[in-house]
């Protein structure tokens, strides 16, 4: 098929679905019993996509059934996959479903073929972790390692550790915990110091992740780690013998890892994007370390069962579509700005904060993917906090603010750890699952009162994934999913979802600030915040 | 002077800053160094305020001033904390500014002056902390306590967390801190086991925290908690010697807590909101415990120091005010639905969760005091990570994205730590705020280029609240601005910031589907989540 590439507002779907928005039923009386359960689609990783609450008719779905085909949603994925220049921008292949499966044809980039690469360094990280596990790699001064702080910022920070605690007690309480990991991600030295106060320098491997060899906070952080190691004075402490990097074969880092010899560095490359590389490498070091390979690999098994439901034309058989289309309904017709994630489940406390980055860092775009501008909004702001705990915080706002915010709730039947106890009637992990299903249904339906201030509009959409436990299969194909929707999101917005220009001025002036900033107002706020401005003569 | 009510759109200065919001200068030639040096409002705690790269003129700094005095603000909030009932649809007065100092009248409640009522939870707290910290109190087999552990949700939760994550560094770099402290809230029995799993339960205590004593996570978390103990089958473990409370005096918890004596309880009252509740004994206890009373007096002192200031009736010396009437212009006149909290400091990594609380469970209102529906935007959503995090993550978005989104960045000179070390000529610390003060500049005026994919259009407006160091008194001024901020917008929107009706639905629902659900809707909700529905014929 050849691929074509045309604006949102340009289908023929976009002008249906806007007229549809003017002539909506209410949520309260869509949302049925037999709506209910027939809404279901089931996922990847024994999850169910369920999207009754939505606000979405027969007549919606038609159109955006519509607006997948004419956007060539399938299409683009299978030739994303199959190596296409998706990241087109920057002149690149986006290959982050290759690290975890094989989706179509062989890629190969300068001959080499990629799936093969990208497996070779998943093997020489499960035979390091055998080393590592077994005490045959030690620390400098002899000791086993039990501790794994990974030196990172953003998509090789956020990704691996929303992943590392969702899966932390589900470990401990299988005995499958290796190694307790740790994250330094901030240039913050009250980041490093905080986390280096908490751990034990002879027993801890450090992985150095940046894949260009160059980000200003992960190679400041590394420094600052060496020079506490080296201060620390324990006798035959060598930090380079505590020091593995995850980067690209041409950085910098690459370099130096060589010439030191000795601890290794496995490889990514640019077809990674950052926030998309918790399956890579990237994620695989700490993860493996943390938890053992195998359950790295089952992580990987979800997101790939994931990604080939993702192939699925069939809107109503593939639940990474329907949940894409049906954010565009919101973002666009609904006109909603922002969207929440919120996980019944205090183990995914940090997988908002990863979607947040995933999703605005992909879609937060104002040009197509020709550098034209756009007359519509694309990507939303996500916000996210695990249930219960945010029922007692921002959700007065959810429920009866001014704005209405589309909802995204996660819940699992069973919690990861056994230990629980019925109290009044109901064990804990029940008193969970119900004020999940009560809020649901309390967002949608709403509830009319005399005194208005107790008074609810309800008419407030929401979807629910669920499953039976956050397994490494579950929390794999929940990270695909969201994966998937936000790739296919951007094809229905025809923008590149796969570079960030939007960080490069920050950074550019961060430099200038550095080197004495010529431009006053730069001076003046570095002046209040006691930047040294060595060059600046006022 | 006699209050007057009336809602935000029957002002004057409504109608001037409407005409004022479509003729507006771009925010790019607004800020020059010149408007930098003069937009600074001294604030409590050592902290400033500026607001140079905020889009507002002298005509709307003037209509904003007529607002200020047509809605009476510092009228109403002389009002409030010399005892009105400024939670009038509880029938309440708001007293927390009274938990750190005394800012007008004595506030009496059945004969009680509740000025000493307060001090005196906070003598009875210092006391007990003398005890545990001296080993004279101890846990029941005879070990000292090293650890505390607060059982909580929401405003018993959010504030002291972010609280004492903000000060963990600080103390312990200079050998304050008494105890570790950690945080228990979610009705997930993962979030229990997984926080029991990482502490000795011999050396902890416990502070069960739940003003009405009957929260249903905050109840079921505590008896997990004793299930444990129990279970470890520790030889002369008694639970109850574990465990103290904060609660009102009149709840059963109290009632339960005087029965086993032993242990003490300390007590808030109902005019202490949850999420107003950190400088009560909510947050009293366990940051005395943590780090000392005398810590935790700062804090209170800090906090002080800002609500004296927010009397000021100067919009140009009063920080929390023109925050506040910033924010109001942003939200309903420019149309910006979200804002966002930026601290470039990793200790105030929860500090965004606490603002988002604060602000959406306050202002998140559709009706105002008198219960009438309201026709303009009340609280805006509120989300943030600490910086330079965020630069690496959904910084895109807010630089590229569609939508703007105004930021309140907050930043230090120095960090809490001394560890530091140069790498290319700055230091981390260095790095931190130079970053902090390029994107103030970068969001403002952006950058052109030929390609539009890496051109900024800037005009996204900030400010920034900075000082020296995160000391405890800066964080309790911070705190507080926050809090006064939230209470004038409440005003200016006239609505009542101290309730949280919209909380309601969920628990009754939550009850009825435990109690198997008559609702169908409910009852497909639970059977997917798998909650037991004995009660349900179908």
């Amino acid at each position: 098929m050849r691929l074509q590439y045309r604006n949102l507002d340009k289908t023929k779907a976009f002008a249906t679905l806007k007229k549809l928005s003017t002539r909506l039923p209410s949520l309260k009386e869509l949302l049925t019993p037999r709506r209910i359960a027939s809404c279901s689609i089931p996922a990847a990783g024994g999850l169910t996509y369920n999207c009754a609450a939505k606000l979405v008719t027969n007549e919606v779905l038609n159109a955006l059934r519509q607006l997948a085909r004419e956007q060539q949603l399938i299409a683009k994925y299978k030739d994303l996959y199959n190596g296409g220049i998706a990241n087109r921008g920057e002149n690149r292949m986006v290959l982050h479903h290759l690290t975890r499966g094989r989706l179509g044809k062989d890629v190969f980039h300068d001959g080499k073929n990629l799936r093969t690469f990208y497996k070779g360094q998943l093997r020489k990280i499960r035979a390091f972790c055998g080393k590592v596990h077994a005490g045959e790699i030690r620390g400098s001064t002899g000791k086993r390692f039990r501790t794994v702080v990974q030196i990172g910022i953003g998509g090789s920070d956020l990704g691996p550790r929303a992943l590392y605690l969702a899966l932390d007690q589900y470990a401990r309480e299988r005995k499958l915990l290796r190694m307790q990991a740790r994250f330094i991600s901030n240039v913050d030295p009250d980041d490093t110091n905080g986390v280096l106060a908490g751990v034990d320098l002879e027993t801890t491997l450090f992985i150095l992740v940046s894949k260009s060899g160059t980000t200003q906070e992960t190679l400041a952080n590394e420094r600052l780690v060496k020079a506490k190691m080296a201060s620390a004075r324990i006798r035959g402490m060598n930090p380079d013998k505590h020091m593995i990097a995850v980067t690209s074969e041409t950085s910098p880092l690459a370099k130096s890892s060589r010439k030191k010899g000795g601890m290794p560095a496995f490889f990514i490359d640019d077809f990674i994007g950052g926030r998309y590389s918790s399956t890579s490498a990237v994620g695989g070091a700490v993860l493996s370390l943390a938890f053992g390979p195998d359950v790295f690999a089952e992580i990987l098994a979800g997101a790939h069962e994931a990604d080939e439901l993702a192939r699925e034309p069939n809107l109503l058989k593939n639940a990474a579509l329907m949940d894409a289309l049906i954010g565009v309904w919101e973002r666009n017709f609904l006109r909603h700005p922002t969207t929440a994630v919120l996980p019944y489940s205090q183990a995914l406390l940090r997988f908002p904060a990863h979607l947040q980055q995933l999703d605005m860092e992909s879609n937060g775009k104002s040009v197509n993917i020709n550098n034209r501008r756009l007359a519509y909004s694309t990507g939303p702001i996500v916000f996210g906090e695990p249930g219960t705990n945010g029922q007692h915080s921002f959700y007065q706002l959810l429920h009866q603010g001014t704005d209405v915010v589309p909802l995204q709730f996660v819940g699992f039947r069973k919690a990861q750890t056994r230990c629980d106890i019925d109290v009044e009637g109901s064990t804990s992990q029940t008193k969970l699952d119900a004020n999940l299903a009560a809020q649901v249904v309390a967002f949608a339906t709403g509830k009319k009162d005399k005194n208005r201030n107790k008074s609810f509009a309800g008419e407030r959409p929401s979807s629910l994934i669920y499953g039976e436990t956050l397994t490494p299969r579950a929390l794999g194909a929940l990270l695909a999913h969201f994966e998937n929707k936000v790739m296919f999101q951007g094809f229905i917005w025809n923008i590149n979802s796969f570079d960030q220009e939007g960080v490069q001025l920050g950074k550019v002036l961060t430099k200038e600030v550095l080197a004495g900033a010529a431009d006053k107002r730069l001076a003046a706020y570095a002046a209040m915040l006691g930047v040294p401005q060595t060059n600046v003569s006022t």
